[in-house]
């Protein structure tokens, strides 16, 4: 089966946490709205469209067979569950979920440092709000998740080095994807936050080295990241 | 057995979420931290201390027995699993939790309303950003979340007036709780909404009147909104 995922294709966003997981499982999929056959309409048909009986909310989701699912975390729950990202049993499975929703916490947070009044408002009607948000957020909240994080790095029994138990997950492939967008961002603040975070430092570039990512790393498929996205470089919001 | 539900004791905020699908799935519950045997160490025990080797990020969290499980739409999906607050096959229960998924999306942005620029800070410190954020919420973010959820009750093949299928879930639950607290935040806003979804209001009135739900909402363990939650009731937010 081909998965089709639909999410912009201009932005890694959320759909890269997405991207990531089918590229490590190494699952045959069509970034729908990319590449040769681009096709926005159809990215739009499911929001849009009063024949689809669940629509998702917004981008990004996967079409699995006769499943649509949206959500990014529930994606990767689905894939997780699918490829051997997460563990099997329930404990395990849950735990690597919670991971999932923590990172999307932090993501939110992420965006709203150059959004933080309004998600359809321009950036530059909230550069002062932007300004103040931007450096609570690296005054508190970057230190206090990555902190959480390291945490439970440290104490995964397995010892691994990985978030949970042996192998790779799809909680490791999100926390890579948070430390490069954060890098990219706030390239002065994470300068200073990262030594304090050395497992989370080693837990990127050990998922940057695994071979499927490295691979799509270094392809055409991995969009730059850029100012449209997620995480965006204002240097007045990282003095 | 015995579920124990950490929260903090004195807000509906997030636990409520996990306390109406606790009432509404008859379930043994206590809710750790309140009542009589008050136990706010034991809520900061699994965040704080350091042999607890999955420690969540923050409260709200469920123990089941040997699982400790963190993350609101999570606790709701194992839940939802367990009392049949959920369609028991894959698509189903996917559906369901992204629905509480895009509610928990929904919940951060009122939650947001009266803190845009930090957490940590208090209201008072944010009052400008605060008035500009809750007029784009209520605007723009409102009429969206709600059209969308319209849309889903108006699309579901089973035509019950619920969110997913024949029987009530975890997403009509979580439902019920934004209207009432946007209600309690927006009451001049939701006056003029409202009207807008009624399919919606229809769904908040029956869950309120499910025997569990409405015995647990007519109880002292229901606590009332109060200034200190994720709604709040200011009323420069809502003039």
């Amino acid at each position: 089966m081909t998965y089709e995922l639909y999410y912009w294709p201009e932005i890694q966003g959320r759909g890269e946490f997405i991207r990531l997981a089918l590229e490590q499982a190494g699952a045959d999929y069509v970034d729908v709205a990319r590449g040769e056959g681009e096709d926005l309409p159809g990215l739009m048909h499911f929001m849009k469209d009063k024949s689809v009986p669940e629509p998702p909310f917004a981008p990004p989701y996967l079409k699995a067979g006769d499943l649509l699912i949206g959500q990014t975390a529930n994606i990767l729950l689905f894939l997780g569950g699918r490829h051997g990202l997460a563990p099997a049993e329930e404990g395990g499975r849950l735990w690597t979920h919670q991971l999932d929703l923590t990172v999307a916490d932090f993501l939110v947070e992420a965006h709203d440092t150059h959004h933080p009044i309004g998600s359809g408002l321009y950036y530059e009607d909230q550069k002062p709000e932007a300004q103040r948000r931007a450096a609570d957020f690296l005054a508190h909240r970057v230190p206090k998740f990555l902190g959480y994080f390291e945490r439970v790095l440290a104490r995964n029994p397995a010892g691994t080095g990985l978030l949970v138990g042996k192998d790779v997950t799809t909680a490791d492939l999100s926390m890579f994807q948070m430390i490069a967008g954060l890098r990219y961002a706030f390239p002065k603040a994470m300068a200073r936050i990262e030594p304090q975070h050395p497992g989370l430092v080693a837990l990127h570039d050990r998922v940057a080295a695994l071979p499927r990512i490295k691979a799509y790393l270094a392809s055409p498929r991995r969009i730059p990241f850029n100012q449209d996205g997620i995480f965006r470089r204002y240097p007045e919001l990282d003095p």
